[in-house]
């Protein structure tokens, strides 16, 4: 539980987390609904993207898959080198009000305490066992790194990935009451399947922390968890009582996967230059750069956030509203612009956003 | 060039190099031979496995294979479960009378030296492009630190890919003269085409290098970079002059992928457990380990150096001679047997060898 851990890589976890806290309602945690949330991908008929609209967004999503695959096309690339990177929060499903593995550390500090009792008067676990909203929303970035090492590191990889199971099939959040994993954008899984069914090896790339992505990544995105790349700290091997090898989550960090740690992390876990990639904050920026580096036809896309009415509305960049979870800054859009990025509208592009919309 | 990147990590690939030095001639570096290694892999009409004689090694992977994914069969195993991992130097191709890559860093000195001509009077560059024997033989292990430092770290990625490509397609082994590639057993190449036949994807999980193993896995083994997981510093992100996003190999270690290592790489790089292993030294003990602590069926299996003529005998299991590289204790063999893991016999369990055999 060194604070060393959070600080040098999950401060992305818990970016203006004490700013956002002050109006952040719990998740219900119900044990009785163990429903599993559906994969809801698209029938691929004739329209590989029916929940897009026709615009310049999904025109160059089209353009840049049959001029990189088709055969005979100047761009054509050779299938094992089509690799596609997406960043997750925000990009992929729901980021607001907060990330949603902030919510799980903060739904297991229960957990933590009843396997050691003798934190339940230690600070901060004492302030957020006691539900007192006015004091949880007082927590200083020491105690949040305290909640997230306490969290997310010292127990075996298989509790963490049973435990994380457990929450993302019983957690709700509080807008749409549904599992987080439902909050994944629909247009934005017709992506990833409409990338694959055209031989690309489709990678999540996040700030969040690989092994709790992975545990859902598959049955989400249809993506498996050797291809999620993320925030981590080293595991170690051991053996337990029987002598059975296992692995303990610790807090050495390994890769803290933001920034320029996106493009660190894709040479680590991938070592090819990707051909596409989709983000939606300067977090992204140096992947969408070093996409572009590449020679040939590259496409780097960013997400906005202008829906206020079906999803969320933040940027600041194009007079929306400032935010400290997830930031598009004017200087940002003006980048992509510059540099031709495409830039999604949530608003304009979107036919639907999630897959339980009708 | 910190001596701190080797002896925390590449301490693998200089294991008892001053011993072996003494013995080791130079391999030849002809500008002029530009062949490409052809990947034989066999074709597989109704054998899969024509390069083995049938024996206890052959019948166990052949059987695993179909408890595993034969419809119907106890032992079934998902398709996105099937990840089968292998040791590289020693498993997949030779590894006498010395690592490859340690051979590359040699051959580099040269380079070293001309991009930084200031290296030229000092130790212990002066010493190897002198060509003087006997003093090579006498190379301290902190010489032979400095030598991997300065050969596989402080370039771009890009520089050092191309360094090794050329290297592979050019150099040659002194004893077959062949490509180092295509020193890879042929036996080995059908057993990985037999796995990936039925679902499997292959890694290779080696102490060496990732970012070298990774430029010649595809047209070698089949296996794609992604899928190399290896001893590895961190690259760092920049900018060139022109402002174009570049990747620099530094010296700071991120993983020692050996013994326990493998099985944390494994972690890092899949996060899956596999259902088969390979390897054929201590250093592979807890990936097998790891490998057989899961349920239903699981495969372990070991090389056995043991056929002087074709390749090398070493042990010192069994009577064989003793060796600085690779060796393989007799408490290692009893190991193996007590646990049930499947020791491949190269003398009496391999037809042919290499590719180029009759």
């Amino acid at each position: 539980m060194k604070s060393s851990f959070v600080s040098r890589g999950l401060i992305y976890l818990i970016t203006a987390i004490s700013i956002v806290l002050a109006g952040l309602r719990c998740s219900n945690n119900p044990a009785t609904t163990g429903s599993s949330p559906a994969d809801s991908v698209q029938k691929t008929t004739s329209d590989p993207l029916p929940s897009w609209n026709d615009g310049a967004a999904r025109q160059a999503i089209v353009q840049f898959v049959h001029a990189t695959t088709d055969s005979g096309a100047a761009g054509f690339v050779a299938p094992e080198e089509r690799i596609a990177t997406f960043d997750q929060d925000g990009t992929l499903w729901v980021e607001h009000p907060i990330y949603a593995q902030l919510i799980y550390c903060f739904d297991h500090v229960g957990d933590v305490v009843r396997a050691k009792p003798e934190l339940k008067n230690v600070q901060p676990f004492k302030t957020v066992i006691s539900g007192d909203r006015s004091a949880i929303a007082k927590l200083t970035m020491p105690d949040l790194e305290k909640i997230a090492a306490a969290t997310l590191t010292g127990m075996s990889e298989d509790q963490f990935r049973d435990d994380v199971k457990k929450w993302i099939s019983e957690a709700r959040d509080t807008r749409w009451k549904k599992p987080y994993n439902e909050l994944a954008y629909q247009p934005m899984k017709e992506v990833l399947q409409y990338l694959r069914a055209n031989g690309y090896k489709t990678y999540i790339v996040t700030g969040g922390g690989q092994d709790f992505v992975r545990v859902y990544s598959e049955q989400t995105y249809g993506i498996p968890p050797e291809q999620v790349v993320g925030t981590n700290a080293a595991s170690k091997f051991g053996y337990d009582s029987a002598g059975k090898p296992f692995l303990t989550k610790t807090d050495k960090m390994v890769l803290n996967d933001n920034g320029p740690g996106k493009v660190e992390g894709i040479q680590l876990m991938i070592g090819r230059k990707p051909y596409a990639s989709f983000g939606n904050t300067p977090g992204d920026q140096q992947m969408l750069e070093y996409t572009k580096s590449g020679s040939g036809t590259r496409l780097a896309v960013l997400v906005m956030h202008d829906d206020s009415t079906r999803e969320y509305a933040y940027g600041p960049a194009q007079g929306l509203p400032d935010t400290k979870i997830g930031a598009f800054p004017q200087a940002f859009y003006d980048e992509a612009k510059k540099n031709e990025w495409v830039v999604i509208s949530m608003k304009n592009d979107w036919k639907r956003i999630f897959s339980f919309e009708p």
